[in-house]
């Protein structure tokens, strides 16, 4: 059966997530939906990470393998037509075949998330949804220190949900970039696999950094606590993006041991 | 009594505009609502420019008198959590105290307008409402080539809703730029005052001009024609902001006879 990659855009308010759950419409759910309605199959389409109820996307990766051939233009036209058909807040923005070997989550090299900040005195009408709304100015600058002091190799204890269901706390932060334009406050971060709650650990936290209430060291002391406790409180669901998945452009899919998807 | 000028944002997705009507809800309702509910009186908010239902507003300005003295940022935040309260989605962000002479309308001296288009294969997600969503490439230096056409005083007959209530359709267009950004084509509009329906029916023009359909001597030949049949389709209203209005700076605040306010 042709294999088929699909990168996808949702607004995350409306479902409980990435993934199909019994409490709720999912973007997962909506797409597989779409793919039911165009095509009469029943699928699985996987995801590159998952991602919680309110988190949206940019670039979600998922693949799905269907039992006909699409070109693959003609396959996104048709599924945003059902998902339009269905009021759904998911869009399929690009199409493309892959081998077999390809597999959204496994394959992934790199992943990138973006967390938006909106600090103004007013709370949020255009952007609700859309951004965490904090009402006192934020120092970005020292967010962006105290963000570095998290960038490498570290045990992620402390900036992980205690419901995260990875075997080993341990990932490498590859960028944690704060920067400001305006009263928009946009963190970067990438890494190949993130923690549960990872990013909106980080940003909790960094909040703190940027009120003056930690500084770089309390943040690194933070993390060497490797204790749930020393995290900032979490930050809510409504400012993270995902935002890309970068896979190897040698076309070799290789599996990769370290792969963790859960990323909010 | 003490006057206010405040000026707002809204996301117009809810409301039947900003001008209370017996339709449904408005915005220009939510915030006399909102000051009932916090100082109980009956007031009228006056708006800069009325706004069509689907159109949103980043900076209307508005004015209402209250009884009572308040601190700018205490009357802010308080009507900030009255709108809260009641799931409105209008953001009062920033109250000023103005003299008598003050009209959020007739003292106007520019307004500011933004009207946004996202150019791809695929339908919005996470923009729907937000901008106008068109599935073809647009040229968007055929557009603002086209769009110079249209700056300066004019008769703009082609360019005005039939429903228009201006008595004169002369207006001076000081700014009509297109620009681009990745799949997003911003068109910023500056004129003392607009007709009613005026920048979509622009923006639904320019459209036809970005796609190769209209030269720019088409475009000139359009407002040159004064009819209203020689005006592209009418942009859809959720790719319209109202950005900003300039007021004098010098506290001569005496009504400009020009000013007209329907801009959508």
């Amino acid at each position: 059966m042709p294999r088929y990659k699909m990168t996808v855009e949702y607004d995350g308010t409306p479902y409980v997530g990435w993934q199909r759950q019994d409490n709720g419409p999912s973007a997962q759910g909506a797409l597989e939906a779409a793919v039911l309605s165009l095509t009469g199959e029943v699928v699985a389409v996987r995801g590159a990470g998952r991602t919680d109820s309110g988190v949206h996307a940019k670039g979600q990766v998922t693949h799905v393998d269907l039992s006909r051939d699409w070109q693959p233009y003609k396959l996104r036209n048709a599924l945003n037509a059902h998902l339009a058909q269905a009021g759904q807040a998911v869009s399929v923005l690009e199409v493309e075949c892959v081998p077999d070997e390809f597999d959204a989550r496994f394959s992934a090299l790199k992943r990138h998330y973006l967390y938006r900040i909106i600090a103004r005195p007013s709370r949020l009408a255009l952007e609700a949804n859309r951004a965490w709304w904090v009402s006192k100015p934020l120092d970005h600058e020292a967010m962006h220190e105290a963000a570095q002091m998290l960038v490498g190799k570290h045990d992620f204890t402390t900036f992980r949900s205690v419901h995260c269901q990875a075997i080993s706390p341990v990932r490498t932060l590859d960028r944690l970039d704060v920067t400001r334009h305006g009263d928009l406050i946009e963190i970067r971060a990438s890494a190949q696999s993130f923690l549960h709650n990872q990013i909106r650990s980080f940003a909790g936290t960094l909040k703190m950094a940027g009120e003056g209430k930690m500084t770089p060291d309390d943040v690194r002391n933070a993390l060497e606590a490797r204790d749930r406790k020393a995290c900032g409180p979490v930050a809510p669901p409504e400012g993270l993006y995902f935002m890309q998945v970068d896979y190897p452009t040698d076309g070799n899919w290789r599996p990769y041991s370290n792969a963790e998807s859960k990323a909010d």
